[in-house]
């Protein structure tokens, strides 16, 4: 496991995820009946007359195992996985009771800090997909990453 | 309860939330251990010496409680709150061990779909706060919401 400094990020590096999460319907319910107890997460009879058409886990319990799936991954920046914030957060297709999601992540942009010269900020997209290979979650977030320590007093 | 239309949402429309949720540390770690398995949100002596210096809930965890009392609060969309997409997520402060969260949202925009004459678009800010009143998180979200049924036909 090779650990990444600001100077190893360059936009159009991508990273693979290497496991794979299968959401199981018990878990969409109980991450739902404590985070999202809404009808459509919780209960195939009303989700069928929902807006999802059936049931689908909450855009949080995706984005939760996003995460987990991100931490599995390659891309292990110095200092770990720590966001500043978010450019953009969607979920073009539910996740459905038995999908199994794996993700994949490009550098976008990568700007070492001007009031903290130890650090910088790396933007990166990663996209959840399902099995048939199919987007069902996109976020671009703003990770806070180290420099490679000696670099900055070089520069 | 009242159910919110479409047309019951105006901007600058505010919504309290009616509950606070306790964050307690073995839920932190908990949380943590199946999403986002990084040491300051797993260990207190691992997190000292990190970016949070000091245990701290996941950015996700955060996210996924807001959701709850979300869910819990005066905010009643028809249908359900259902996001399409955000715009901001942002995690000013961190979430430390018993932390008592709430939320208070915002109505931004409304938008009557045009493809779809039974819905919109409705964009709402909701900032999560700790006990202290500082904000932990804030999302602007896109949310859809049903017209009120009779309405579409006269438009």
């Amino acid at each position: 496991m090779t650990v990444l400094y600001l100077e190893d990020l360059v936009p159009g590096r991508r990273f693979a995820g290497g496991t794979r999460i299968r959401i199981e319907e018990s878990r969409i319910k109980s991450f739902a009946a404590e985070f999202d107890p809404q009808p459509f997460h919780l209960d195939q009879a009303a989700a069928g007359s929902s807006i999802f058409q059936g049931l689908a886990a909450s855009g949080w319990h995706t984005a939760s195992v996003t995460m987990r799936l991100l931490v599995d991954s390659e891309f292990k920046p110095a200092g770990g996985i720590v966001g500043a914030g978010f450019d953009e957060l969607r979920w073009p297709l539910p996740v459905r009771p038995g999908d199994e999601l794996h993700v994949e992540s490009e550098v976008l942009e990568v700007r070492p800090s001007k009031s903290r010269p130890g650090q910088g900020l790396v933007k990166v997209r990663t996209t959840t997909l399902n099995q048939d290979g199919k987007a069902v979650q996109i976020f671009t977030g703003n990770l806070v990453v180290r420099r490679r320590p000696g670099v900055t007093q070089k520069v």
